[in-house]
């Protein structure tokens, strides 16, 4: 079994033309689920991570298992709007308009060691948002870990260049 | 540690005179998302659970962990057009005009025993239409797990009448 070969594609979805690479079928796997979550934990369980985020909402599914085996608690990232006491926000910029996270203001302490988890890095916009987020707050960014990487988007690099370190359990073509 | 004590209460929202129960505050508490977890894994560990299934998006966080405990696959019901791929959906209806749940097709197999979770039950509406989603895809029903229970509200009492049992770590008035 490998990762990889559980996660469906999608083509033409959410637009013509894109190949969405679809979770839910590795997520419904029991041990999909089980080797994705492990795989994290092992590469992660030696980084002193205090604290685990994840990005609204396909992060949730991944990053809620991990900081639980990490022994660690999760806090979530959401779009505008979305959480429900005192937030800080930060807006970025997509292909057509603009996004916005927000994260609660007493969601991380100050110097905690902060590990984000999403799906998927593509071109690595929501991730850098979410870092500056994390940073906003005082915690340290400890490392970034995905299911997949589209390395034809330059997520990675864009990562990289900015002094943070990534992992991703496979790859596809970001097409 | 009592798991009601880490919800965080905030008025007024998402409108004026409700109480808002918030759960972020028990997730980013080490002890709080592992006792959360372990609760209700020591419930349904001898359910004899096929596989989890989780609302969008808070179901998420606290399905997926579980799911993990249990050995078991997690799958997300989403609002719809959220699945990339093919669903059947269920309209329902809320206090103002109404809502609607949708799941894959291939989520489920047929006769496989299937564990709801959520952070939270209300009047039971979003639960009692996922319930018919799994039913729709021949699952079987095996439980209902919930963070909180907001007991003035009557979720508890119209799942009951519908046959299915319910179990939730904490209560609150449903104001």
């Amino acid at each position: 079994m490998t990762i990889k070969s559980l996660i469906r594609t999608v083509p033409h979805y959410p637009r013509h033309g894109v190949q969405f690479r679809d979770i839910t079928t590795l997520l419904k796997d029991p041990l999909g689920l089980k080797v994705t979550v492990d795989e994290l934990f092992n590469h992660f369980q030696d980084h002193k991570i205090d604290k685990v985020v994840g990005v609204e909402s396909r992060g949730f599914l991944i990053g809620t298992p991990l900081a639980y085996k990490l022994g660690v608690g999760f806090v979530p990232v959401r779009k505008q709007g979305k959480l429900p006491a005192e937030t800080v926000g930060h807006d970025y910029e997509l292909e057509y308009g603009s996004d916005r996270v927000e994260i609660h203001t007493d969601a991380i302490e100050k110097g905690e060691r902060v590990l984000l988890v999403d799906d998927l890095i593509a071109t690595g916009g929501t991730a850098i948002a979410t870092l500056t987020l994390i940073e906003k707050l005082g915690g340290q960014v400890a490392g970034c870990g995905f299911i997949i990487d589209l390395i034809s988007l330059g997520g990675r690099k864009r990562l990289e260049e900015k002094g943070y370190s990534m992992y991703a359990l496979c790859e596809f073509e970001g097409d």
